[in-house]
């Protein structure tokens, strides 16, 4: 058996499958780097290092032992699936007759980095800027595309000593396409332990980045808050509708409160002139989302929504009102509704976050 | 402590940093089957199973637990930060004073998907077409977007007995957008072991799909080979250049052989009629890439064109010759330069392969 054995991007983070399938092997193939980082589970094993560069060659090692009867791991970091040896080897893997193979898959630099920044995953793009294989073209397409679509982007590989132009072109693509206020995260594992960093798309520069660094571009919901990066999915927060707010809504239900700006109001601007006071109450309080401005008050379980200004902008007010009529037609089914009400909120957010 | 842990997809594909996690916690609480996942490791905990949904409840008992000085294990299914309880925790994190969080992660369903499939993975975009929290728009978006980048797709909560929907938005989607005979590997795990299925776009039926199944759609170059579906990073096999290809070249490179169809040869057409014969031999041999139609001869170390018309195509030709006298001056440059190569097969693919 060849397996293909993905370790994981810390000596901690390999699965028990992964150890089994070492402690099974009695050829352990792999860069040196790696091999090193596993040297305890390697006792009365040969192990074969090598340097980078020359993947097809270890494959071939690996599949030259195994035809000499032997159980082989060929060891890749983080997920052998995703720009490692799985790829390489499965472009032979119809060259010879009876391999037989297994593969172990890792947890991956994605999934890690985003462990530590706290969490900014959502839907999400996992994109290599290394261009030794690929070409500078298809990378910037892809960026070009993952940026329209608002999806996270964990970028891989992202520089070199030597290789500095695939990053300065998928930055200035990310610039021209995303806010720039976006949340950006980096991971370094080339420090003990990994250095994390959470900045802004338009404050990222190149001198935080090696080889070793995985980044990770939010989308247009991604917030930092206590110093970790989130993107919500938008999960439900119960609570129960505030007096004031059903009085409201009774109203509002019956098409008897003031839309627009509502100048006369003894509160106006609660927020900032000019606002759009047809949502004098936030038929989707509390959200629980800080992306829009909102925020908790800490140690009182209460949701504040006072740096919230995108229920008072006119095209929000105007999204919301096109669909709302089709979720609530009285005050109880703001409680009812609340995943829905949550959907449409969502779908103006990504229509009026839109560049 | 609250220990937001990832336990992978399966039972072996946990890993050391999350069995110590749990391990180190007093308190685990999750969703009831991942719970009964882990049991054995459970022994002497105070252990909070819960049912689907109402996933604020969950992570705000977990706090509870911590606040109450309790150390807590937070249960997520594969990566707590795909789709997990790293999101739902974190909208909760600025709320309470003194939370101290770790998020363990794991091995999320893409890689282990991939790692059934064979290689299927390069560049990726992992996508939940649940739309209970998301607008279909904006799903519709990101699948339209990835099928454009040609990024290999990852299709997390693909269908569930209510919701279909999304399912077949998103298949119309790709059959505007990609080949219809791009492969699609099926990882299901409501079977035990997993039921793993590769086919094609165009064959791809909603009965093969449950709430439990990964879809992974490849880009424009997957192929499958022996049952495994492979996306090819396009690794460099290095060959000695045949004495007749080194002969063609020579004179190639003095501009002295046939550009186009060259009908007089007494071996055309050697593939099909019409045939561009600019590159007798090719330039790029061996690729071992299949995904062109070239393949391995079983046992004898030879890469057989026989099903490779690609470089025979006009558009192909027009292609290779824009950029090759950048690369190749004389017939060892094809050995020297082997990666730029490569890279310009791979740019010249994608130009020829959009649909």
């Amino acid at each position: 058996m060849i397996n293909i054995v993905g370790i994981g991007p810390s000596r901690k983070d390999i699965t028990i499958r992964a150890l089994e399938a070492i402690n099974d092997s009695e050829v352990v193939i792999g860069y040196k780097l790696y091999i090193d980082a596993i040297e305890d589970l390697l006792k009365g094993k040969e192990i074969i290092k090598k340097g980078m560069g020359d993947e097809i060659a270890r494959a071939e090692l690996a599949i030259e032992k195994h035809l000499e009867g032997k159980n082989v791991a060929l060891i890749s970091s983080g997920d052998p699936g995703v720009f490692g040896m799985a790829n390489v080897f499965f472009q032979l893997v119809a060259k010879y007759s009876d391999i037989q193979v297994n593969v172990v898959p890792g947890v991956t630099a994605a999934n890690y980095g985003a462990s530590l920044l706290g969490a900014p995953l959502h839907d999400f793009a996992v994109i290599s800027l290394s261009d030794i294989l690929t070409p500078l073209s298809e990378i910037k397409r892809k960026i070009k595309h993952a940026a329209l679509a608002d999806m996270v982007i964990a970028l891989y590989n992202p520089i070199s000593k030597t290789r500095k132009e695939p990053f300065r072109e998928a930055y200035k693509i990310l610039l021209e396409n995303i806010n720039h206020s976006t949340p950006v995260g980096l991971v370094r594992s080339s420090s003990k332990p990994p250095e994390i960093t959470v900045t802004s798309l338009d404050e990222l520069s190149e001198d935080q980045i090696d080889m070793s660094t995985v980044l990770i571009i939010g989308n247009s919901m991604t917030y930092v808050e206590e110093g970790y990066m989130i993107t919500p999915r938008g999960y439900v927060v119960r609570y129960p509708i505030h007096s004031m707010a059903r009085e409201f809504y009774e109203d509002f239900f019956k098409d008897k409160t003031v839309k627009g700006c509502n100048e006369s109001c003894e509160f106006y601007p609660c927020h900032a002139h000019p606002q759009n006071c047809t949502f004098c109450y936030c038929p989707f309080y509390p959200c629980g989302d800080a992306s829009t401005g909102g925020h908790w008050i800490r140690d009182k379980g209460v949701w504040s929504c006072q740096n919230c200004e995108w229920i008072h902008r006119n095209d929000t007010v105007d999204c919301i009102l096109s669909k709302l009529p089709e979720i609530a037609e009285d005050v109880d089914d703001l409680k009812k509704h609340k995943k829905k009400l949550l959907k449409l909120r969502r779908e103006c957010i990504n229509k009026t976050n839109q560049k």
